[in-house]
């Protein structure tokens, strides 16, 4: 409760224009810096400049400058980035500047646009900023911009400003908050709400956390039947492995109509592709863009594909191989320890305590692996010189899925084909479901929460009183907790989930329950960790959960195989077709012809059910056919009479 | 040479325009209707007119009507089509005739628009022809008209209107037929030509007949080597099996880039799609559409959906039973027939002509029920009453092209997986190839020659000097012609081929090499139909060939289990097994990791060849940054000191 407590009023700077975006420069801040950024960030769009409202925070260091723009700024960025509203009629229509009569609360900035809006297209405006010729930055002469290069990123870039952060406000803040914990059943969050606050991508992320628990329950109670009964014959594996290749499929055919419906009616269903401009990082002898006709720097695209061919991918292939050589030790070890004890009869304390050494081991290899991966896929996606920041986070967002992906499953897929062990495989499964999310769990939201605590003890007095400090103190108190680290790993995290519940659940039918009762917890510590333990990230325009989805996807097409390889060397079923004289070829077949109903099944149940529901298709048709009918109508207008 | 002899000059109406599109009525033309007719056709946009040049045909009976178009017409006509054109920078950009002037020969509709573009936009204005109110049509009192209902063609509909097409321009079409038929190499086809001439849709389709082919020749090589050599081994099996997988994939991949940059080039890559007018034989109470805003029948889908599942799919499924059972009552007829002869030591010619009958009489029952289904498919897609001609046409075409399928494939396919018999197979195979590829060339070209041949007899010495005749009379012959039956069927035997290629080419290595052959015939037969048989068909603008790439692409999967499994069951790779004391149970564990790795391969493929070559995505790129561009330009522009 020390660094985040409410500050009473935030909009006390230039005539009660709230602050929205803080950009904090590194100390000491040369004074030429600030004073030319700052005449660039208020500068005419015409001079390349940025047509914000600047106010220099009076802090003690000098280093802060704070931002806000006036509705004029905000309305035209929103045109700009193509941001939907709802018109008069009530329909979401791209937002036009020209039109803004048609557009309810228009004249009212607050009102029309959310907080995560504002500060979208204040960021949004910053990074527009740029220099229209080649010119040195004040205060630092070595560092040179390049026409059309954004001056904020690469200030950034170059260290000379340290943080660019938005601004919470705390009276709505303590308002989400607030609904998002009283909520009784937890899974009902306040979506909407969150998305006004921190933007799309974070409000999707919540969104599908609480849409994947409710999908859970079904198989939750199912399972949890199965369990409590003992139920074990011929039917689980067959019943469970049908429902959950067909609950796969289903929930992400879901998923996608219910995001479609959120994008719509938060305006970026259907946000125009902008074509970016380069990363900051991106070098190369300078070229003409055949895009966009400017100069800027070039990389072939050739000399990028092959590093990633001869370099990157190798060098992935070899964490692979780390990895999956770790794990099959770790597994003989494991096999070897639990003989020698069962041999010694587990005598000694000693004994007991090595017989979870390999598992500790273990777990410390992988974490120093993934660590280290991490690590070296950002250096060599670097390395490869994408042009643009989504392509190089796409690479490199597949680079880790790919890596963590064989990291959570190669241990079970090596159990259930190679080693063909249910028992092991069962076992394996209880463990990983409750302790790795324990840990998890602790890792995630304990651990910063105490570090947070212990590093911020010295300045704990200073901050007792916060009722009286400076809203400026907040401000520099928020930019000194650390940049939120992003949406990868709770994805991951889901991903990894997703796995457990569609491949294996016919092994452990108890798994979607657990599951459920860890994602309660796990939206709880999510959004804490989101409202008071980080930053306040840059809000995101998102359609959808983007390559996720994929991931989801391929992996429910795993299930598929894995489900039927499951059935056939379950002992069960096994005695089964030995009662039926039935030859092992046999069976083989039936789990072949079993694997390809299913994906047919699969391919059939995603083309059958629409991606946009009813309703949702209905008005898009109507805004296709008022625009084709607005050009047809012109043309009945302007028509001459026969000549 | 009767009825489409070359006519002198066709350009001899109203001050020398070039009468483009013809209607002709019902024999005997009421006078009021006729007059009502023109009115509408040259009226006003504002009253629902269609805006063109309307000349009464000089014919004998009175029935015929000429149409043809201003500039004006055309051009604005193009911009409400969206299809893009050269601009003065080379790029194609959707036509804007606010614009014009960025446009290169856009004062000269001869040489801006081809001929089918000339004709496409005439059928789109004429199309557009609507009443206001609701309103009897004159000369037809019981015929009724409801406001925004499309008249020519409810007209066309009612019978009124017998005939309504293109109409040929006899110097161009000589031109092109030159250039088609005297290329030495026939794959190398004139396309751009006759898309100027026939449209996209009908040049797609040669322009996919010669890619096809080309793309054959590999495979044909390869197979004429193997089939003349006699070679037989374990690696033939898998050879081909890999290679006609990929190359089903590569051949699909690359005809997308390819259609794609034929699209670009010709305008239509970026076809706005448009919300249709309901289709004329759609019926149901008066209702408010949604999305126009207008009244007009409206039929609720619950209950199309309803007639679907209760009705239209059950239908199918009994006859494809018919089909199905047809098949396995003419196998062990044939198998029967043949055992039958063999013990009888082959005496007497009537036994040798018994050996034939099981064939023939299978082939009249395939015909017929074909026949048969093909009426039965249209009445039920019909009572579906689907709103959009495009859906009708979909819904059919799926209908058909299943059915089709199992025909074609489920013989070979029950040969394959039943009975496991690849000398059948081959057997089977090597005479469908020959054996039915000479009957389509017969049925598809020379018996409509004979049968207008027969049927023109009559009039043959009043046509023998048209040279005199006027140019009306050549318009009235063209009519005469049977329209033309459009693309399906010739589709539909690519897509055979597509499937013989892929799925079984392991077991008959000469099938490439056959089709290549038919495939050259293939081309002139298909042109000679399209130039000299039939009436000219409107054109359609298309970017692809549609339904027929998601065809396509699904019988490159089936490719993979059938390759699959031929080589399990081939009697070469059972001996290898054998040899290297594998169980069958082991060699069909091999057979499905096979399969699991040729469809990773294919879908990996799929995705790392891009579906536009480099150049033109750097050109839709342009396209996109420079409207996106254009509207921050225009903020810049209009962007206002700070206040």
């Amino acid at each position: 409760m020390s660094s985040w407590t409410p500050v009473p009023c935030q909009c006390c700077y230039t005539s009660c224009i709230q602050s929205l975006v803080a950009i904090q420069l590194r100390y000491p801040a040369k004074a030429e810096t600030k004073r030319w950024l700052i005449s660039k960030l208020e500068g005419h769009k015409k001079e390349g400049g940025a047509h914000l409202l600047v106010h220099p925070g009076e802090d003690d260091d000098g280093t802060l400058i704070l931002l806000s723009a006036t509705p004029y700024t905000l309305l035209k960025a929103t045109e700009v980035l193509g941001l939907a509203k709802p018109s008069s009629d009530g329909s979401m229509v791209a937002f036009s500047y020209n039109n803004k009569a048609d557009f309810p609360n228009s004249d009212k900035p607050e009102a029309f646009l959310t907080l995560a809006e504002r500060q979208l297209l204040v960021k949004y405006a910053t990074d527009s900023a740029k220099v229209l010729q080649e010119t040195p930055v004040p205060g630092y002469p070595e560092r040179r911009l390049y026409p059309g290069q954004s001056i904020v990123q690469s200030l950034q870039e170059w260290g000379i400003i340290e943080k660019f952060y938005p601004l919470h406000v705390e009276e709505e803040l303590h308002l989400l908050t607030r609904a998002w914990y009283s909520q009784i059943h937890r899974i009902g969050q306040p979506i909407d709400a969150i998305r006004a606050y921190f933007g799309d991508s974070v409000a999707l992320y919540f969104s599908f956390l609480g849409f994947f628990t409710i999908s859970l329950v079904p198989m939750a109670i199912l399972g949890a039947v199965y369990h409590c009964l003992s139920l074990s014959f011929l039917d689980k594996y067959l019943l469970f492995a049908v429902f959950s290749v067909l609950w796969s499929t289903m929930t992400m055919e879901f998923w996608k109509r219910h995001c479609a419906t959120k994008a719509y009616v938060w305006g970026t269903l259907h946000l125009k592709s902008r074509f970016e401009a380069p990363r900051a990082r991106y070098w190369g002898p300078s070229a003409l863009n055949p895009v966009t006709g400017r100069w800027e720097p070039y990389y072939p695209s050739w000399k990028r594909k092959l590093r990633i061919m001869l370099v990157s991918i190798p060098t992935v292939f070899v964490f692979l191989g780390l990895a999956f050589d770790g794990m099959i030790m770790y597994l003989y070890w494991e096999r070897w320890v639990q003989a020698s004890y069962q041999q010694s009869r587990g005598s000694g304390r000693l004994a007991a305590v090595c017989l979870y050494l390999p598992s500790c081991i273990y777990t410390l290899y992988i974490e120093l692996l993934n660590v280290i991966y991490k690590r070296a896929a950002t250096i060599l996606t670097e390395w490869e010189n994408h042009r643009a920041e989504s392509t190089f986070q796409n690479q490199l967002t597949v680079k880790v899925l790919v890596f963590r992906f064989i990291n959570c499953f190669s241990g079970l897929f090596y159990i259930t084909f190679y080693m063909q062990d249910l028992q092991l495989l069962q076992k394996r499964l209880s463990s990983l479901l409750i302790i790795s999310q324990v840990i998890n769990q602790f890792k995630e939201c304990l651990l910063p929460l105490l570090l947070q605590k212990l590093q911020q003890q010295p300045g704990a007095s200073h901050r007792k009183n916060c009722k009286d400090a400076p809203v400026v103190d907040s401000f520099v108190s928020e930019g000194n907790l650390s940049a939120y680290p992003g949406l990868f790993d709770d994805y991951m995290e889901l991903f990894v989930q997703f796995g457990y519940a569609s491949l294996f659940s016919c092994v452990y039918p108890l798994t979607a329950a657990l599951l459920v009762v860890n994602n309660i917890t796990e939206i709880w510590t999510d959004s804490f960790k989101l409202c008071r333990l980080f930053q306040k990230p840059f809000p995101c325009p998102a359609a959808n959960i983007g390559v996720w989805q994929v991931a989801f996807e391929v992996l429910g097409i795993f299930a598929v195989g894995t489900n039927c390889f499951i059935i056939t060397i379950s002992p069960e079923v096994k005695e089964f077709c030995q009662d039926f004289g039935m030859t092992p070829e046999q069976s083989l077949l039936y789990a072949i012809g079993l694997e390809h109903i299913l994906v047919t099944l699969k391919i059939v149940l995603a083309f059958a059910i629409p991606d946009q529901p009813h309703w949702l298709r209905i008005k898009v048709m109507q805004m296709e056919y008022h625009s084709w009918d607005a050009l047809k109508q012109a043309e009945i207008k302007r028509a001459l009479p026969i000549c």
